[in-house]
C-alpha cells in the first residue's frame, strides 16, 4: 500500500541540450517518492526558467506550452509527497528566487529539525517565509551568507542545517548537490554518457538510460559546471543514519539507494521476518504492491508457498474521487480484493510492511476472512516506530506511532489477526549489508542529532492555503 | 501488458435506491477491460437518464452535478475499449434510444459477425446508424420487430444476430441481460441482499459487497422487473464457444468467469506450460501484471524459483502522453524497468500471456539482458492465434497475427530470446474444467458460426469522429 | 440582453484547402446564435471526420489534435443554443449518419411543425431516435427515400417536412443547403474567391473575408460540388414568413439576412417605436446589448438624447457559475450596473427588445430607481407574442408569452415601470422592407402550416441525457 | 478595446460572514482591471487562508472545494493583469507571508518607483524574492521593520516606497488599505450596512449592494479590526498625481473614482475634443467598448450624429486561442464588424481612447474603408503619452510611446486616416473637476517622484516561470 508512505523526489542534470525532457522522465520515474505537486527549473546559462503545479508529472506538463519554455542544458526537479491540506500550490518545489548573487533554485527532500528555530531566527532577522517547507530556509540562509562563492555560500548555509535533507540546487552556472552529513535520505549520481546526473533513486538513471555511478555520501556537496564535478565535504557526522524505511517501503524495489540494492533488502528483511517469527501456514501472502519483495523473501526462507492472494486496482490511486459519495466510506474493497480460490480454507501469512493506523490492515484481514481464509497470521517487514521521526517521514498526527502506543497484542486484536509479528530493530538492521550505517533512533529514541523541543510542522506554515 | 488487451464490460442493476452508484462503482472493477470511454444509463420507472463520455469511469464522472441527475432504481453501465481513433464520443456506450415502444438503453460487450450483413440490410431498408458499433444494430432490430412485448422483442431481435454478445438492456421498468448462444463472452449474475446484479465479471460484484450468484448460460435472456427475475432461452448453439483468452488476459484475477475462478485456470496455465515447455533455468518471472499468476503457476509446477524481476510504473497508463515527445520513441522502460539484483547471472524464464507484434516483448527481453540476464526463456501461457477473431478482439490490423504469419522460430528470433514456447491448444483447453465449452477457432480456424466474407471492421464506420 | 435569445447557426463552404478552419471562423462569428454545443464535419472525398462537444466554439474545438483531423477541401458546422437540460452531447450537431447510400452529415436551424408526426411514424417502421432533435428526422426521410441520387432523396424528405428549416448538409462529395418553403430562418451565399460558402448571416462570411452574394431564397436548395453550383427548388409556399424576430434580437446588427441589413431593420424598429408610443423623457437608454440600435432608432427619431446608463459585463455569460452561491439568487447586478451619473434626477426612456418573463426588466427598472432615476418609461422594440412559435424560437415554457397572458398594463405593473409600450405588430412590418414576406403568427395566432395538435418539445426527447 | 489597458484590481472586507464570497463578487465587478491571475485571502482571525490561480476569476473559484476554505469573517483579494509571459503562478496575488509577527497577506494596484533600489539594498541585506512583483518588497520592510505594532510597521515601511500603490492588507485581525501620498492609483471606501468594504473602484461596491462613502485620499492608510475605523497619515507629498487614464480608459464608466463618477470624465473628454479637433463629417462612431462614452461626448458637442457602426465580438477575449492557427494572423476582423449600412459613404469620425502601436486602429480604418466609409477622421480622447510612465502602466516596451517618437502626422500616415488628432493635455485636464490633483508626467516628463536611473521591470523578476 505504498500511497500512505511517501517522502519526496529529486532529479538534476547538467550540460544535455534536452535537460528539461531527462527531468521530466526522471521525475516520472520518481513519482511514487511524491504525488502532490511536481516542477522543473532549467537554465540557459543566463536565467532560469521554471514550471510548478499541483498533481501528478504528466498532468503538471500537460500543456504543450509548457516544456518548450523550459530551456537550457540544466535542469532540476522535485516530485512532493502529498500532505492532507492539498491545494498547497506555493509549497511546490522547486523554489526560485532572486537574492543578491543573482538567482537560485532549489528542490529537496528531507525534513531539518532545526527548521523551527532558525525559521524563528531568520524571522527576527527580517525574513520572511511564503511556504511551510524547509526548502525556503536553506535558501535564505545562502542569501545572508557572508561568503562570495555560491559554493561557499552553499555550504556555509548547509553548514546550519540540522537533520535530514538531500537538495538539488541549480544556479544559470552550476548544478550543486548535497547530502547532509548523516545521510538521512538517499542521494546518487549517474552518468548519461559524459552528463552528471542526480536523483533520489537510481531507478531515475535507468529511464533516460544513465548508469549509475554511486551514491553521494553523507555530507557531500557535488557541485557540476562547465569545468566538470567536483565534491566538496561537510564536517562528518560522528554517525550516519541512514533511513531503513528508504528500502522498507519508500523507493522502487529496482532501484539502487545507499550503494545497496532495494530488491536485495527487501527480500532480506521478509526472509529475516520469517527465521524471527515462523509460523504454520499453507501460503504467503503480500499487501500489494509494496509488500510483495519482502513476502517472496517469507516464502523463500520459511518453505512456505508464495500466492498473490489479492488483486490491487490500480486505476484508483490519487485521482480516485467518488464524487457522489463521502470519500471516507470508500472502503478497501475499491482499491483491494481477495482471490478466493487462493484463500479458501488456508492458513494465511499476510506479509506487509508496516502498520499505520491499522486501519486498512484490519479491513484487508477481514476481507480475507470473509474470502474464507481459516488463519491470517500478519507478519510485518519493519519493526514497530515507538519514537517520532524528525527527518522526512510525515508523523504529523500521532497516529502512525500505533507501534508506539499500543502493544503488539492489542495491535493484534485491533487488526483481528490470529498472529501478528512485526520484525525486530536487530533483524531489520541484519537485512541490509551496512549496518553500522542505518539510524535507528525511531525505534530506540537515541537521536543522531538534537530534536525539536516542539515539534509541530504546522508550526512553520505561513498560510494554509486552500 | 494487459493494457492491449480490452474488451468491454458491462453492469446492470435494478431495485437499488442507488442504482447509479453501484453501477459507477462496478464500473469503476471492470475499468481494465474497457478504457476509452464510460457510461451509464438509469431509470426512475418513467424516463431513462443517462451520461457517458470518452475517458476513465472517474473522469467521465467526475462534474459533481452529472450523478445526481441519474436517478432511479434500476441502471446500466459499460466501459468501451479503446481503440486507434480516440475521442469517438458516438460510440460510447450505453446508447439510449426512442421507438415505438418507448425508450431503450443497451449496453454490449461482444462482436457480431452478420453486424455489416445485417447493418447493410437494415440501411437498405432506410435504417440510419450514427456509430460503427455493432450495438446499435439490435436497437434497430428491436425498433422493427413486430412483436409486442419488450422481451419478445428484444428476443425476436436476438436472434437474428449472429456472434458474440453479452448484453444489458434497461427500458423504464425492466432490466434485461443476455449472453448469445455461444457464450463467447462472460455475463454473471449477483445479488445483493435481494436486488440483482449483472456484470461481465464476478470482482464488480465484489466492489459492492453483492455475492456471485452464477454465470448467465449461454443464451439465456434474464428479464428481471418488479416481478422478479425470469429466464428466457434463445435457441441452443450445437457447441459453445467460451473465450478462453478471458481467462488467459481479459479478465482480473479475482473473478469468477464462465463459472471458473480465473486465478485457478490462469495458474493452471502455469502449470501446463511448465510440463509442455520445460527449460533447465534459475529464475522464473513474468511480465507484469496479467502474467503474474500464470509465472506463478510455471514456477510450482517447475520447481523453478519465482521472482519479481521487472518493476511496472502504474503512473503510466493510458493517460499518459509526453507532451512535448514523440509518444512512439518512448520506449519500453517508461513502463518497466528490471531489477538488477534479480536478473544478473541469472539464467530466465520470461512468462508473458501472448505476442501480439513482438515489439514489446523484445523491448523486454533486451532490458533483461542488459541488466546482465545469462539466458532468457520466453514462455507464452496461450497458443498462437492463428485465426482472426470474428467475436470480440480487436484484431484491426492483421499485426496480432504474427503467430499465424510466422514460424515460433521466427518469433523467437524477432524477440531474440534464447528459447521462445508457447502453450499447446490442448494445453489451454486442458486448464479449464469445461474443455468442451470453450472455443478454439481462432487456433484451428472451424469458427462456431458463420464468419463475414470481408471483414472489416471499419466498413461500419458511420463517421470516423477525429 | 441577447443570451435569452439565441437560434441555431449553421455554415458550410465547398473547395476550400482548409474548409474545417474556415467553419471554425464562421461559427465564431455566429456564437451568438447558440452556445450549448458546437461540432463541425469535413470531408476529403472518401470519408467524413467530425468533432462536437458542449461548450463555446473555442473550447469545443481547444485540444490541439482535433482540427488537423478534420481533413478536407470541404466542411460543414453548427452552434446548438442552449436549452435547459445541459450535458446533451447527443443532441449536439452536425448529426454524421451512414445510410444505404454512404455517409451525411447535416446541421439544422429550425423546427419542425410535423416533428412529432413524422416521428411516431418513422417510429411505426421501426426506425430509433438517439436526440431530441429535429435533424435526425430528415436524415431518417433520407435513408427511407426511393430517389437514386443525393439531391432527389434529399429533396424528396424535404417535401415531407413542415415548418422551419435552414440545413447544411454534407456527403463525400458534397454541399447542400436548404431553406424551408416559408423562409422562416435565414440562410445566405457567400463567395471566398471561387469557393462557395453558406452562414446563418453574413457576419460569417466577413470573418473569414468572403463576399455576401445573397440570400438563399424560400424554398431554394443549393447543391455545391466539383462542378460547381446548382439551385433546385421546393414547391413554393403560398406565403412566406421569415421570422421578424432575426431581425429584432437573434441576428447581429452587423449581418444581412433575408436580404436586408439587421442594422437598419433594427434602427427602423425604434424609430417607429418612438413614433408609435411618444414620451416626455430626458434620456434614452437601451439594455445593453441587443437593444442598442432599436435605443438609436428611438432617439434619432424622438430627439431624446441617447445615453449609455448601463453597463455590461461581458466577463458574466453563459460560463459563470459562482461555485459557492444559489446562481437564480445571483441578482441582475452581477451582469449589469447603472452609471449613476447619468440616470440621476433624469425621465428616462428604457429600450428593450422584448420582455421574456419580466423578472430581468424588473430589477433594471428597479436599478435605475435605486440609482436616482425620476421616471422610467420602457419602451418594447417588437410587439408582444401572443401565440406560441412553432419554427424555432424555444417557448417550451408558456412564460415567454407573458404577452399573450398579461394585458400591457399589468406586465407594467410587474415590471414597475411608470409607462410601458410595445411595438405595434403594423410598426414591425413598416420597419422591415419587405414586409410581405415576414411571419406574423405569433402576433396573430394565424399560423401559415398546419401546427402540432399537441406540441411538447420534451415529447421528442429520446432520452433527457443528465 | 479595453483588453490592452489593465491595472490591477484590489478588494478587501471586514466583519462579513461570507467574507470571501463578498471579494469573489468584487474582483468579478473588477475583471477588466486584471485578467491573468485572481486570488483571494481569508482569516478567521486565527489562521490566514488563500486561493489564487491563472485565469479569470469564475475560472481560479471553480473547483467547489476552493471558496469553503476560505473561512473567516475577513478577506481581500486580487486581480492581475495581463502580462506578455502567462502561466506566471508566482506572481498571483495576495502574497501571504510569515514573518516575526505572525502571518500577513497584502494585495497591490501600482509600481514602485524605487523597487529595483529597495530590492537590491534588501538583497544585500540577505532577503530573497520568489516574484518579480513590488509586492514582496513591502512585505519585506514590514518583516524588518523594528516597530511593534502591525500598523506602526505598515507605515514604517510605506514611507520607504516611492511610486505608485494602493495596497490591501490583511493579518488574522486587521484589515489595512494604504494609498500612496501621490494618490496615483484609486483606491474607496464602502459600506456594506455597518461593515467597512474597499475596492479599486465603486463598482465592485455596486454588485455586492454595498454603498459608496469616498475615496481614501492620497497617503491615507485605513485600519479596519473590530474596533473599527482608523485612519492614519503618510507625510503629504507636495502635489498629487492621479492617473488620468483611469479616467480615460483603465476604470469602468459606471465606476466612482478619484471622487469622481468615470462617466462623466470620460464625456467630458469627449466633449473636449470635439471643441479642440473639430471635424466636418456625418457620423461618429467609437472603437467599442472603452471609447463609447467619449464618443458620445464627442457627437454631443459637435452636434454629429452618434452611431454604432463598429461591433465587437465579446466571445473573443483572452481565451480565445485559435489552436490550428497562429495568434498573430488572426486579424482584427476576429473582435470587430463594421457595420456596413451605417459605415457607406459615411465621412466619419472614429473616436478611440489612446493609440498604442496603431496596427489595430489602422486595421479598423481599413475595415472601414472597406465597408464604403467616405472619410474616416481618427480623434483620440487622450493625449499622446511622450515619456514613460513608472506608476503602474505597462510600458515595458517602448511600442506604446508611438506619441514620443513619432509626430502625429507619421502615426496617421501609419493608420492612414484622413485626419487625426489627439486631444490636449490641458483639454484632458479641463475634463476632470479638481485638475490640480491629476498628474501630467507622462505628457511633460516633469515626474513627481524620483524615476529610476535604469528602468527595466524583468530587471526585478526572480525567475521567468515558463
Amino acid at each position: 500500500m505504498n500511497e500512505l508512505h511517501e517522502s519526496c523526489g529529486v532529479f538534476g542534470i547538467f550540460g544535455d541540450s534536452k535537460a528539461a525532457e531527462k527531468v521530466y522522465l526522471g521525475l516520472y520515474a520518481l513519482q511514487h517518492r511524491g504525488q502532490e505537486s511536481a516542477g522543473i527549473a532549467s537554465t540557459d546559462g543566463n536565467e532560469i526558467y521554471f514550471h510548478k503545479g499541483l498533481g501528478l508529472v504528466w498532468s503538471v506538463f500537460f500543456d504543450p506550452n509548457v516544456m518548450p519554455r523550459l530551456k537550457g542544458h540544466a535542469a532540476i526537479g522535485h516530485n512532493r509527497y502529498s500532505t492532507k491540506g492539498s491545494g498547497d500550490i506555493v509549497n511546490a518545489q522547486p523554489i526560485v528566487i532572486q537574492c543578491k548573487t543573482g538567482q537560485i533554485a532549489a528542490a529537496h527532500n528531507g525534513t531539518l529539525v532545526n527548521a523551527a528555530v532558525l525559521r524563528k531566527d531568520m524571522e527576527q532577522k527580517g525574513s520572511i517565509f511564503q511556504a511551510s517547507t524547509d526548502s525556503e530556509i536553506v535558501l535564505h540562509l545562502i542569501a545572508r551568507s557572508q561568503k562570495t562563492t555560491m559554493i561557499e555560500m552553499i555550504m556555509d548555509s548547509l553548514n546550519q542545517l540540522e537533520g535530514a535533507y538531500s537538495f538539488v540546487f541549480l544556479t544559470p552556472d552550476k548544478l550543486i548537490a548535497a547530502r547532509d552529513p548523516h545521510g538521512f535520505r538517499p542521494l546518487n549520481l549517474g552518468m548519461l554518457g559524459d552528463v552528471p546526473v542526480i536523483a533520489s533513486e537510481s531507478c531515475a538513471f535507468d529511464i533516460i538510460g544513465a548508469e549509475y555511478i554511486r551514491s553521494i555520501e553523507p555530507g557531500e556537496v557535488v557541485e557540476v559546471s562547465d569545468s566538470g564535478i567536483s565534491s566538496y565535504w561537510l564536517p562528518a557526522a560522528s554517525r550516519k543514519s541512514y533511513c531503513i524505511f528508504e528500502h522498507v517501503y519508500f523507493s522502487r524495489p529496482d532501484s539502487i539507494i545507499f550503494g545497496e540494492k532495494v530488491d536485495k533488502v527487501r527480500r532480506n528483511l521478509g526472509k529475516q521476518l520469517a527465521r524471527e517469527a515462523p509460523v504454520d501456514a499453507d501460503i504467503v501472502i503480500a499487501v500489494p504492491d509494496s509488500a510483495n519483495t519482502a513476502a517472496l523473501g517469507f516464502s523463500r526462507e520459511s518453505g512456505i508457498r508464495y500466492e498473490i492472494g489479492l488483486i490491487r486496482n490500480h486505476y484508483v490511486g490519487r485521482t480516485f474521487i467518488a464524487p457522489h459519495q463521502n470519500k471516507r466510506k470508500l472502503d478497501i474493497k475499491v482499491k483491494i480484493n481477495p482471490v478466493t480460490g487462493v484463500i479458501k480454507n488456508k492458513r494465511i501469512v499476510l506479509v506487509d510492511d508496516s502498520i499505520v493506523r491499522g486501519n486498512t490492515l484490519r479491513q484487508i484481514v477481514r476481507l480475507l476472512r470473509s474470502a474464507g481464509a481459516q488463519e491470517v497470521h500478519v507478519r510485518i517487514s519493519s519493526a514497530p516506530v515507538k519514537f517520532p521521526c524528525y527527518y522526512g517521514i510525515d508523523i504529523s498526527s500521532q497516529e502512525e506511532l500505533i507501534g508506539a502506543n499500543k502493544s503488539v497484542e492489542e495491535i493484534r486484536k485491533r487488526i483481528d489477526a490470529d498472529t501478528l509479528a512485526y520484525l525486530s530493530v536487530e533483524g531489520m538492521l541484519n537485512s541490509v549489508e551496512n549496518k553500522g550505517l542505518y539510524g535507528s533512533a525511531c525505534f530506540t529514541g537515541e537521536y543522531p542529532t538534537d530534536v525539536p523541543q516542539q515539534f509541530d510542522k504546522f508550526e512553520f506554515c505561513s498560510g494554509k492555503e486552500s
